[in-house]
């Protein structure tokens, strides 16, 4: 390791080596290392330095991630790292509570190396974990003390195979039984197998169960969580009356054992109920401080907001990568164009600003949402608190969506950006996109989850102008209050210079949010006038406008965040100037999306505005050619986490690509197969069939 | 079988079985099997049952496609696989010779089973078949006979390692030696080797190579394309100065081997360059009867119009099967909604037209070029058939692009609407979306291939107004001898009832390609006057402007197709009426992308025009709804070929998918490493590193 020569932080970073990528680097605007350090922090830039090299010197994870490797073979891996990585304690349980964000920041870093251990321990740790430790009590607190050191093992079995977004249609039952002090968990029939459940399939020996609780009397007070032993944890084999296997091969995280598991008349002790907002006595009666079953569902299924939040930052580490590979593959690659080589596309730009933005916003959200959790163990539920959870529900569900759908689109838009190589699995960028694209999905349906966001956003608007005024904890829908007046603003820019600033989109989002929920409330009352039932309003107005809406409100909000942050002070002047020209690019990229909007409502008008977004564009593109590798030298990780040969940091793109090709097992060797070519010749015609 | 009971043709279509699926197939306003024997015909329809229920009966075809197989496992069924279709030879060489649409069905139907299968075949029988039989002559015909009966395997080896889409930058050479009449094939460096060659891996003994010519003089005269052997066909080990390997695993079409090899210094004889364009005497002169040498590569080239129609023709199919999965899944999925169980969400509807849309556009421009190789081979070049090259060549290039992005987006679409089950890998979405995404990548970057289309538009328009009369073989530009009254058209239409018709998206289109045509224009020369060079103005014009027009040039082409079939005179009234809607949808959902032009450019105006657009295609989505699940009886294959037990044809979604998962292997089984959790249990922190 070099001695610190940088003021004592340098320490803190890989050693770049040398090679075709520096012509790129010493023509950056800015240094990298100040922007990392301004972008982390030291604490958790040393934190993820330790991780890497750390994995970096294991054998252990020196094996291929996934590869070529039987899935059974490839969970098996996946179970050991984690082992390992308890071993190493990066961060100790009570670091963890401490500094949720530091817990986040580790399991993103085991997530860039590979997303199976880092899911399949986000889902032992903090969904089973948390799940007990938020909706439990004291009684349930030997079971966490049990999941660090891998007495128990934990999965989270909520959906099941005919249901899998619409949660209040489970179908498992709890029925009480006072005269044993057990519940019998069922259930019905296999539709109602629990399904795709994380850690189920071949590794859980317990699950936190979302079951429909049934008392004696024949009263069904609706979906409850009890902790159901699934195997022994001496044999792993599977408990009395539990049906419970792997769901098979999935597109990505095959580490990862997805199981289902079906009920027979299985009995638990009443404790095993987690009793934090309903308890049955042992008699037999319910008790619930809340009266409605609505709201205590509501609050049972809170600990899913921290799940879109983890998925927000796991899309955004996603698009790090791929981004960090589709830029270093195009400044390196040969290709058409001028002799000079000078010439790097700018396609990917936008995503790189993207990935700015998204990995700020998740990290500001993650830690807003660590203060409501705080919040709430603390004093009782004031109505401040109820509205910071709102919010954040609101944020979360769209964040979510526009996070997960920001990575699927940026890593395909990598992946053809590297041609070919791209397709090459070793590349990484197929890994990438399979482990992400779940994040559509799991946590929430995306286009569900936007329903969600637009209902609050139309829920506060619903006073209209003379209302109460419109506030929010985090201050994302203040903008609203000026709601109607709003609306009569016009884009006023006429000169590109202009029209490079953050500000330029801000105003056109807040414009725009406004536009949409008008027209949102007009297209549902318009569809209930016409007689639809309100399920049908909602599917008719979704497309078109609240799932805009949802989107917008949040492209609004991150980018908010993200000019918020470059206009802090005490920023480095090199830094604050790059990082305005990401966040114009980002806010007027995702702007351009929404361009036929913005004429349509008459917020543009004439060719003019429509072709200063494009020119602003391609103009911040053009700005930040110098300056994309060192950007993508802040967010790569180092070369052996990034695991893509055609990305690593010297730029010695062929080299390590054909260095990497050859090196494959049997590359060379002719197939097993040969004869079946070279001896058994086929008799064309030999089976013609009859037609 | 049953017997035939309506008029005869029965027996061309499979017996659909009862299920939940009926409902909604008994709501159709047409009948499908009318449908499907209009759409296809019935010589195709009952080739296409012939090779369907032969595959299924046939054990070979029965297990796994890809599922869990270890890579070599899977690369040996592909070819076992590949020897039983020759062995069933479901059309003999004369008759896919006569009749290339015919053997064009058959790719797609063993396509449709898996694209490995297919695309080994296409490679060896059509790529490498066809190179030699088009750039050869007499003496090349050995060859063409040594094919079919796989006494030689054949690969088309154009790409290297550092230039894939850059053919004119291909390194390896071919210097001629006349002393012993042999060209020296020689790659200079790694950069060189050939790579990503399809079958070049593990089985091909031959590879039509390109290599640039070098005579004794020193004379370089371009790219040429030369025979080489690569493997001795009786042990497949490597001819000697060949080394040749596979390149590893890929995102899909894993049956594949594709492949790798550096020549050093490898003598084969003269009468191995493919002579037709240009030839070596045994003296060592060239004589060719082209003088340039541009106009010669475009012509050695030529071949690869084909490869793109066919790709257009692979995303079609993937389209299929893609939109049928989807929709039977969400017609008989539990779900959201109303307790009738009657709604269907209608997202996947628009890539319904689209399939229709592009299968019809496929088929057509296949039968256009099988005229114009026709053409070819009889008289001499005529300007006509010259003009009717440039014409295929350019909309086979943004068809390609077109197609292919189209079948990628709507293949996420469709996963995405079949939620967790959609990421199953058995459901088989994964690998349409993986054996998909290559297309968007071979025989020629999407994006470079959109400029082949929007050169050849700037290039006709150049005459402007007054100049000669724009006119072409396929009549596919002829609209723009009206260029550019055209650009004075304005929207007129104001009630939603008007703008259900295909006419409004036509003439939307025609307005917007002449739009993107000036606006092309403009901005090109714009770049030039501003001192860009010839290469920076491509570029800067590409994004928003060429791309655009390329594209939108497409999509009427592709739609105006779609409607001279719905007027057709004979179309029965029943089956006109859906088609008109697909029709209508297509084009509406394409044109909606567009909406910002139209309003910048002022085609639009107004609210209520992109109101109208918007609510159309929700109106014709709805009246599709009784329809979707007939619409998709006419393009669906067998439930065997579909392979995916969320969409079989029963609609019993969930006993099939349940079904198959409890069919895995060892799926109950506890896993083998299951000391791992309750033996070996890790001591946390006992590896803690310092930091």
């Amino acid at each position: 390791m070099e001695p610190p020569s940088e003021g004592g932080t340098d320490a803190l970073f890989p050693a770049v080596p040398r090679g075709p990528l520096d012509a790129w680097r010493t023509r950056a605007s800015f240094g990298w290392k100040e922007l990392a350090l301004f972008w982390e922090g030291e604490d958790v830039l040393r934190l993820k330095k330790t991780i890497f090299s750390t994995l970096e010197n294991d054998p252990l994870f020196a094996s291929s991630r996934e590869g070529d490797l039987p899935r059974e073979k490839y969970q098996e891996l996946s179970f050991l790292r984690l082992k390992r990585v308890l071993e190493y304690e990066f961060l100790s349980m009570a670091q963890m509570l401490e500094s949720p964000i530091k817990a986040l920041v580790l399991l993103n870093c085991l997530g860039m190396y590979d997303w199976s251990l880092a899911t399949k321990m986000f889902l032992h740790l903090a969904v089973f974990g948390s799940t007990i430790y938020l909706s439990g009590s004291e009684r349930h607190l030997k079971y966490i003390q049990k999941i660090y050191g891998l007495e128990i093992f934990g999965c989270f079995a909520l959906t099941e195979l005919s249901h899998g977004s619409n949660t209040k249609a489970i179908r498992t039952t709890a029925h009480y039984d006072p005269s044993t002090e057990e519940f019998i968990i069922h259930s019905p029939d296999f539709e109602a197998a629990k399904f795709w459940v994380g850690n189920l399939g071949k590794t859980a020996t317990h699950a936190v169960v979302f079951a429909q609780l049934h008392m004696p009397g024949g009263q069904c007070h609706g979906l409850h969580i009890f902790i159901v032993q699934i195997r022994d944890p001496k044999t792993l084999l599977p408990m009395p009356g539990v049906m419970v296997g792997e769901i098979g091969k999935k597109l990505g995280q095959n580490g990862i054992d997805n199981g289902f598991a079906m009920f027979h008349q299985v009995r638990i002790p009443r404790q095993n109920l987690l009793n934090r907002l309903g308890d049955v006595t042992p008699e037999g009666t319910y008790v619930s401080s809340f009266k409605d079953a609505r709201q205590r569902f509501g609050m049972s299924l809170r600990s899913l907001s921290g799940g879109r939040v983890f998925i927000m930052t796991m899309s955004a580490v996603n698009l790090k990568l791929a981004v960090s590979i589709a830029i270093r593959f195009s400044a390196t690659r040969r290709q058409f164009g001028p002799e000079d080589g000078e010439e790097v596309p700018v396609l990917e730009f936008p995503y790189l600003a993207a990935t700015y933005a998204l990995d700020h916003f998740s990290r500001s959200l993650c830690m807003d949402l660590v203060q409501q959790q705080r919040g709430l163990q603390g004093s009782s539920q004031s109505a401040w608190q109820a509205e910071l959870r709102r919010e954040i529900h609101a944020l979360a569900c769209a964040g979510k969506a526009l996070a997960s759908w920001t990575a699927q689109r940026g890593i395909q838009e990598c992946r053809e950006a590297c041609g070919g190589h791209g397709y090459l699995a070793v590349n990484r960028l197929g890994d990438l996109r399979d482990d992400n694209d779940p994040n559509c999905t799991y946590e929430g349906d995306n286009n569900i989850l936007l329903q969600q966001t637009s209902s609050y956003l139309l829920g506060l608007a619903g006073g209209g102008p003379g209302g109460a005024r419109i506030q929010s904890p985090l201050k994302s829908v203040d903008f609203l209050d000026a709601y109607p007046a709003l609306l009569d603003q016009k884009f006023t820019v006429t000169s590109l210079q202009d029209c490079l600033d953050d500000s330029v989109p801000l105003a056109a989002y807040e414009w725009l949010v406004c536009y949409l929920l008008r027209e949102s409330h007009q297209k549902l009352s318009q569809e209930k006038r016409s007689g639809s039932s309100n399920f049908a309003a909602k599917n008719n107005s979704q497309v078109y406008h609240c799932r805009s809406l949802a989107l917008v409100f949040l492209e609004l909000t991150i980018l908010r965040k993200f000019c918020e942050l470059t206009r802090q002070p005490g920023v480095l002047p090199t830094l604050r100037a790059v990082l305005q020209r990401l966040s114009a690019l980002y806010g007027l990229w995702s702007l351009s999306q929404h361009t036929a909007l913005l004429y349509r409502g008459g917020y543009f008008s004439g060719e003019l505005a429509g072709k200063l977004i494009e020119n602003a564009i391609l103009a911040l593109c053009s700005q930040l050619k110098d300056d994309a590798v060192a950007l993508v030298d802040v967010i790569a990780p180092p070369d052996f986490i990034l695991d893509s040969p055609i990305a690593k940091a010297d730029g010695e793109l062929y080299k390590n690509l054909w260095n990497a090709v050859i090196q494959n097992s049997k590359v060379l060797e002719r197939a097993s197969w040969w004869p079946e070519f070279s001896i058994n010749k086929p008799v064309v015609g030999s089976l013609s069939p009859k037609m």
